[in-house]
């Protein structure tokens, strides 16, 4: 018998809870009766050139934005490798791992790939900024929560 | 072996976004593996004696009390037979349910009960209100997936 493939995006990133969030994912999303396809995706904020900060006037030298690119490449990596220990802790059996990388506002880059991906769920950390944070910056996971064309959880760490 | 017990909270009411997050909840998040506990909460609107309408200078008529009380006890049981008929559809197997009716705000309901159940999660429907009825009424799932202490599944009807 086939099984139906069952597609489900994480949004990982550099916090405790996006990674709290896969295991959560791991531990009750994923069961033994469906195929499982797992796409971890993480967002890099857009490159500086064409980033917010252009509009306040700052001017990068090359140097700064290689370092700042190099940065984020690292912390790709860094992100990656630990969603990587997390998953291969859980003995996940019978899932297929994919990691993708995006790039721009995370809120958009998420809801916008969940689509394209044609997600059956998406997992992502809350988030939890303080009042004021939340106020000025919104927070990802609301914004995901309300355009998300599919399931959202969204998981706190404890 | 002892199974561990996972308690899930699904959040029902009227809605047939809510019917669909339940069934979205037994295809997704039960799993042979764990011992099952679906606790069905349904949140009946505060007596109108209590309720805001007073705050308006409404009076209710003992007639109409006894009226409005008779709908919505009506209406939770319309709303948990849809619920059982869906659960039964889908054979839940080993899945213990249990119905709860609660009285009050929704989503402050929402939120106390997962936290005094402990629940392990929280599934409920996205309730999409339009632009104007979401910044007047605050949305009951934004509200409990920001403040229920668990992970909180927000589910659309596609």
């Amino acid at each position: 018998m086939e099984r139906k493939e069952r597609k489900i995006v994480v949004a990982v990133d550099e916090s405790e809870e996006s990674m709290y969030a896969l295991s959560w994912c791991i531990s009750n999303l994923v069961s033994d009766s469906t195929n499982n396809r797992l796409l971890l995706l993480y967002v890099k904020p857009p490159s500086p050139i064409h980033s917010s900060f252009d509009a306040a006037g700052y001017i990068f030298s090359r140097d700064v934005i290689a370092a700042m690119t190099k940065y984020t490449n690292e912390l790709v990596g860094s992100v990656m490798e630990r969603a990587e220990a997390i998953y291969r802790k859980l003995d996940t059996g019978d899932i297929s791992v994919e990691k993708i990388v995006g790039s721009g506002d995370a809120k958009d880059v998420i809801c916008c790939a969940v689509d394209k991906l044609k997600a059956d769920t998406l997992v992502m950390g809350s988030h939890g900024y303080g009042f004021f944070k939340r106020a000025i910056l919104g927070s990802v996971s609301d914004h995901c929560a309300k355009h998300a064309k599919c399931p959202v959880v969204i998981v706190k760490h404890p």
